[in-house]
């Protein structure tokens, strides 16, 4: 049994604005580079206006639905108190709150566990585009 | 300190179609196999329309109360843009991003961390019965 | 390289009723005595009417907002199963179900990979005061 160890990482996605965002790849990429064959992954968003989820990866009009549905449940309004940096940013803390910002994928016989319709998305929950950063830890063997 | 090692599985679970399923003690006996006595697991669900939570068990009521409450949240309707797989199946992709599908949890002294009141369980969103799969990972020692 | 090793830990948190409480600071004292450069925390709540969640930590107002908008989407009332132990319990089951029980965070070089304005909240959500375990574990060299 080889000796576990670790890798670290840091992942750079620049967004559109509110959106779904795949990075499927290139996390896929940096974990192949690691050669690893058992292992866990885990991603970290470290913002508070955008986050990770896993969804389905096959229907782009999914996505169009997670984003329209997130809109309906926790809307722009003047019924918060905190709208310092315009009427789009508190929602985009409620949303980031609903879907996390931490995502643990364990790696197995070389792959990463996901299921043949889940990819790993990063989500921008404010109108503007942003550069967002995701740290990547592997543990292994 | 007994050097650290890494175990996987897989846990084949069958829904009824929309329910909670309690995983604690399949997850619980697993865990035991691997004969460590601290260490990290991690559960991964491979779908993309059923998820993970940790909730209460002793109650049943409380499971009813969170599927009628997650129906009330995301309800079926001709307003999502995507409806190939049937009209519970967009409420069930939002539904999956609401509650995860990634859970980690501590194992300290030979007992996986959980709370008097907790249980571990899959959520199927479905309303057929499914068979899903969850990853399993443990690194410890 | 310096071998893996792990580290397991418990932190108590008293509340004050439904409200996030920061407990950044705590976590990484507990972080800096494990003396390692780079691994993964792994943070659990050990109940299922509190949970964790990583937020802004610089506007107190997002914080009265969250707790404000998990009060409008999962309001008291009478149309719940489950009302043994009060009209709080059930809308804070569903809020723990929503905001998650763990968390993984990164540690690199020497910090845990939160973002500038990222924080680490417990979250209750009973109306009353509560002692809150939330248990650690810390992977790494």
């Amino acid at each position: 049994m080889a000796d576990l160890r670790q890798a670290t990482g840091l992942l750079r996605v620049r967004t559109p604005g509110r959106a779904l965002v795949e990075i499927t790849r290139d996390v896929a990429a940096w974990v192949a580079q690691q050669r690893m064959d058992d292992g866990l992954l885990t991603l970290f968003c470290r913002h508070t206006s955008a986050s990770l989820a896993i969804q389905e990866n096959a229907a782009p009009a999914v996505q169009r639905d997670l984003i329209d549905w997130l809109d309906r449940v926790a809307p722009e309004g003047p019924h918060y108190a905190h709208d310092d940096e315009g009427p789009d940013d508190m929602p985009a803390h409620i949303k980031a709150m609903l879907t996390g910002v931490s995502l643990t994928v364990p790696l197995i016989g070389g792959r990463l566990a996901l299921g043949t319709w889940q990819g790993i998305y990063l989500i921008e929950h404010r109108r503007a585009g942003h550069d967002r950063q995701v740290a990547l830890h592997l543990l292994g063997a």
